[in-house]
């Protein structure tokens, strides 16, 4: 994780032969302006603009066709570098093109969402929504450098802030209980602590690290997820109030099945309900389960849940 | 690489969830016999066919979306694996879709020609034709296992086995000599000595693991590959037929820009005369330089050839 200033000095020293800067046109209507006033080097070297509708519904196969479709017409070669300028949609959807196009190109996220810089932009994971279910497709792409700049928050909705204060919540609640705390005393998140912000990520990223395929401690970031996925396609709710419903529930499951402190329980609990409009997700569970069947990360038919001790 | 005795234990040791075997109308019909024979664990534990028509024109993203979609109705999960029974193009695209599939599940190829034994099916590369472009989609799926079985030779007909022989001679003629020139003292190639198969896919197993993405030592294997791409886009030709096309020009290229001995690029060129219809490329050189722009391995505008020296 790197922070916006050093962005310009890292695409002068490449040399790439060609920039791609993919938006939605939000981003490219309210970031871009900040982006190119920050960044000489886009205007200078022509970056070539690449916009898609803004919206999850637009995180597709389809969309991904198109989008290389524009590379190849403007003859990217191996050496060309791709820009994802946005929030998890345009990151998911950028990494995912930069990973496959001519079998990789290098990949830059900028995330301009709380929740894609705390969390959704770092990591390499990349995703495609296919076949009604969620990133049914995608890759590692570890080749993606991610750039934080925390200016790009004024941009953002009440909701979308609270979106990612849910996926901070999650990492700080799985590994660090004194900032989940601290982030639970917060109560207007638009101005929530830059610092939470970077040692959130710092935290992501040194997971990573530790294991990048998702197949030990990673997995612990699903925390939420697996209710939390369900709820997004069921619900039609963002991502973040998704998760923020998946860990309502899997505190419930953690307290009965992991002994996890009734008290803390309580609390967590508490912040959501004030903080989101949590769903009576219980009545709902038989429609629920099936769509939580099709989570990546269950293995041999059964349903996994991580549960806090 | 493996043995395809070994393949029963590799998936009896492993547990995988489902098995999934894709096959061309061609090896289900050859060579899904012979190998069913062999490893009674894809019997037993019913793997799910996949079958798509023979040829290098199903190399799409089409049939890929439609290989992912049966593989979702089979609720295939992470834990299962994807065993590729073909040439290149099932190699290929089974990898692909076995990279990208809730970000990867476990790929093994299974290679019935020579071609794809001694070059193609090692190495992770994954690929899709896309938008007009060889190979313009794909990824590297370092996840992939290769299994060997010489017996599916006898499935193919004699312009396949040389398909594989030009492949072969190209890895000779970049990193052993004396192996090449062994190679070109074979007049009748069903005969094709069985080490110098596993010489070669064991050269390209080393040049792989020094250089896994491709960017400095395994870029010698594309000796050939430059013209053949264009070539074989444009003659409609084979890719093996292509490369010994693309072997004639870079030879001539070698003589003339890095010293080559002009007394072996006499044997080499006579040696693909005999074996192979090599066109008169040069009075299609406009029309094919537009498509060597294309090449993948191109950066910065300018078409690279591999020489010998």
């Amino acid at each position: 994780m790197k922070k916006i200033e050093e962005l310009q000095g890292y695409l002068e020293e490449r040399n790439f032969s060609q920039l791609f800067l993919l938006t939605d046109e939000n981003t490219s209507k309210y970031c871009l302006p900040i982006l190119l006033e920050k960044v000489d080097i886009l205007t200078d070297r022509q970056a070539v603009l690449l916009e898609i509708p803004a919206g999850e519904e637009n995180k597709t196969l389809k969309t991904a066709k198109n989008l290389i479709n524009s590379l190849a017409e403007s003859d990217a070669d191996r050496n060309s570098c791709l820009l994802s300028l946005g929030g998890g949609v345009v990151c998911d959807l950028g990494g995912f093109i930069a990973s496959v196009y001519k079998r990789g190109i290098q990949n830059i996220n900028l995330p301009t969402t709380l929740l894609s810089m705390a969390d959704a932009a770092i990591g390499g994971k990349t995703a495609l929504n296919h076949s009604g279910i969620k990133n049914l497709i995608g890759t590692f792409n570890f080749k993606t450098e991610v750039f934080i700049d925390t200016d790009f928050l004024s941009t953002l909705l009440y909701p979308q802030i609270m979106d990612g204060a849910a996926e901070m919540l999650k990492t700080f609640l799985v590994f660090d209980w004194e900032s989940a705390q601290e982030m639970m005393k917060t109560s207007d998140f638009t101005k929530i602590n830059p610092f939470l912000i970077q040692h959130c990520a710092q935290i992501k990223e040194n997971i990573v690290a530790q294991d990048p395929y998702d197949t030990s401690v990673r997995k612990k970031l699903n925390f939420g997820h697996t209710l939390g996925h369900a709820a997004e396609m069921f619900y039609g709710l963002s991502h973040g109030h998704s998760v923020a419903i998946g860990m309502h529930y899997a505190i419930d499951l953690s307290v009965k099945h992991a002994n996890y402190s009734p008290q803390k329980a309580k609390e967590i609990q508490n912040f959501l309900e004030l903080h989101y409009t949590i769903p009576d997700y219980r009545k709902d569970m038989t429609q629920l389960i099936p769509l939580m069947r099709q989570d990546k990360k269950n293995s041999n038919g059964n349903i996994n849940f991580v549960l806090l001790d």
